[in-house]
């Protein structure tokens, strides 16, 4: 390995001569002096040129750097590196579409994408994924410490069932195939393999809607466990793994979060939640205008209901519950108590919804009778219905989209600003 | 949840009431009393029917139990449940194509992949999928230890490149794109944004050879990182990551490897290496057969030499680095000092070669360069060679396919044994 000290470590070795590495994030020409500003993982560290000495380098070159840490209460850290040798590691670096070293960004969200080799490295695009690793630790970590089984499940299925609509489809050994747009079909199979399985994984949505919240591929964090009561088990057990990413975020990401001057939520013991019904009542009474007879969240009501949330029970986090059947899908468990109404449950975050989730049916004939009063033919869920047969326990589970979450963490406006290369109906590269 | 007591913990609650639940595993009708034996995920429990109560719910059938905790040193984990009151949680069971209760597994592949959601509940079955999950664990938090940033990059890509051939096709919104075979172009690239990178997900090759190692998906544990010296740095940071792995597989799965068989390698500090040279001139030694013209090994050569690493080294694990370029993809970096060889590197594990790395490439020339040797246009690398540009520092990386891993641990003779709803040439179902 290049022996090297990280910028992040240079005041503890005040006096010392060193070697540092890394990118030249700027090049700084003043009357007197040339200072280069060098960034590595860990920050950045400031070099003083000796008097007279210039660099012609461009921005982005990497570097290797030996030279005399000496105190400087101005510099990055409070050290710097003063008699300085320097050796090129790469070839000379293109110019980047905008400065990275400006601490604001000046580009658009396209001209970003289009050079995301280059432009992630920005302080400010870089923290945002650093948010969304520690996110998906975390999210394994709380499972992890309640028993649950990590798998790995096909990507690639012989039928486009769940939705139907919006799938993508491939050339199999020269048959029709098909990306899985969730592995909700699998996680529930193994939960009577492992009684609680998550999967951090790849999910596929030919969507044809061009929105700041939709992508055509998305990293899922998928749960589901067995021997619940009812929804709300899984939602205790999605508070935990939320508990688990926010624990995760702060000790692993905090410095990431301080550059986006974002703030992590509050995650009560309890996340407060409503019957859809009541958020519908008071979405009614508080606009004026009769909601009720509706089927579904409309975004605005989702954002209304976030602030009644964080007003009402100081929570960033609230849990609706108990969607109609209509709106979730065949495999949700009705409410025996309300007809029409489901054991389905949404968490919204900061006025989007972020999870989705609920008890599943886990009797054969309960399948049967589901898709027959939606007119689907069962032929296509075969292989999904077979695990039904063999005995299942009453269960529920979850899914979260990790870019959905990380941007609103961060308040990105834009899912693909926290998406490494993201894909959509537009873009397929880089 | 549905309150209730691990089978794993029942000799903790001697002489208490408890209720426990799981699939009924095996139903035995004695002469004089039938026992019942519930199966959860810590493990089997024995109920006791009163004396003339019979059972005839059918095995795999889901339940509840409730009942006196007795002291049995002939039962499972030495208690039982006596006094019972048994409650059905699921629907009748139908039963699997097997009994999963004998400890044997005696289906062929072919019925235990078809029936999955049902066979994979043998605990034989099962304790393969541990392994997994405790190995990829265990690969996270090495390389996290060691600075490394967890990444989510795209599975659908504009160019078959890479191999080429052995890609899936798939329909992009009316465009033609591709499953990525590998994350190699993005995790090199972001090594300029994070210099240390792992991912862990889904790989796709279009596979047309029909082995007990391929799979059409498989789960590739990726790494890349910069600022190395040469592939050394590269071998070491690998072997972190297995011992690693080795090392989670004992702290979580060590009942599963002892319910296999399975033996833990030990990961020496330094695994022990040989020049690709070295390693035919040792092979034509000792077959009396001139294999040093080759330019790859064959599997019989890999078998060989881990029999030689195991007799000489005491090692299960051996590298082979300085493979000859024309058998190395075509961004493997050169070795200076001897044309014709690289700086590539195979580890071989019993007997196979289950991780693949090298250093790579870094100066943008060198690819232009690299891809004109070869012949080869480099108009569709465009994206993959933005990065160099802009300022890439020497580096290098790794990937194993977990897959091919577990089965070498636990000693299954197919990959498709340790993979959950396998995909390949002739399966895409269930």
């Amino acid at each position: 390995m290049i022996s090297r000290v990280l910028s992040a470590d240079l005041p503890a070795h005040i006096g010392e001569r060193v070697t540092i590495a890394g990118w030249l994030h700027r090049r700084r020409d003043l009357k007197s002096v040339t200072f280069l500003v060098i960034r590595d993982r860990s920050g950045l560290a400031q070099v003083v040129l000796p008097p007279a000495a210039t660099c012609d380098l461009p921005e982005e070159t990497v570097l290797e750097v030996e030279g005399l840490v000496v105190a400087n209460p101005q510099a990055p850290g409070g050290a710097e590196l003063t008699e300085p040798a320097v050796t090129q590691l790469s070839g000379l670096a293109k110019q980047p579409p905008f400065d990275l070293y400006r601490p604001a960004l000046t580009a658009a969200l396209p001209t970003i994408l289009d050079h995301a080799p280059a432009t992630l490295r920005h302080p400010l695009l870089r923290a945002g994924f650093e948010v969304s690793a520690a996110s998906a630790a975390g999210f394994r970590g709380a499972l992890d410490r309640l028993g649950f089984t990590e798998v790995f499940t096909p990507k690639i299925v012989e039928s486009a069932t769940e939705s139907g609509a919006n799938v993508f489809r491939l050339d199999y050994f020269g048959r029709p195939a098909y990306l899985a747009q969730s592995p909700q079909f699998f996680k529930q199979a193994l939960v009577g393999v492992f009684e609680r399985v998550y999967e951090v994984a790849p999910a596929f949505r030919a969507e044809p809607s061009d929105t700041g919240r939709h992508l055509a591929q998305f990293t899922s964090l998928d749960a589901e466990l067995g021997f619940i009561t009812d929804h709300f088990d899984v939602m205790a057990i999605c508070r935990d793994a939320v508990a688990g990413m926010v624990e995760s975020v702060r000790e692993r990401a905090s410095s990431a979060m301080q550059l986006l001057s974002a703030t992590l939520p509050e995650v009560p013991v309890q996340i407060p939640h409503l019957h859809f019904t009541e958020a519908l009542k008071l979405i009614s009474e508080a606009s004026g205008e009769d909601v009720t007879g509706e089927h579904d969240l409309a975004p605005a009501h989702e954002r209304w209901l976030c602030e009644w949330s964080a007003r009402e029970h100081g929570s960033d986090l609230l849990f609706v519950h108990g969607y109609p059947l209509v709106s979730k899908p065949f495999y949700t468990y009705p409410d025996p108590a309300r007809p029409g109404y489901s054991y389905g449950f949404d968490l919204l975050f900061r006025g989007v919804e972020i999870v989705s989730g609920g008890q599943r049916l886990h009797r054969h004939e309960d399948y049967l009778a589901a898709l027959a009063a939606r007119g689907e033919n069962p032929e296509p869920y075969a292989g999904y219905l077979q695990a039904f047969e063999h005995g299942m326990p009453p269960h529920g589970g979850f899914a979260m989209g990790l870019e959905r979450w990380t941007a609103r963490l961060t308040g990105a406006a834009n899912v693909r600003q926290v998406t490494l290369f993201p894909r959509d109906l537009h873009r397929l590269s880089p």
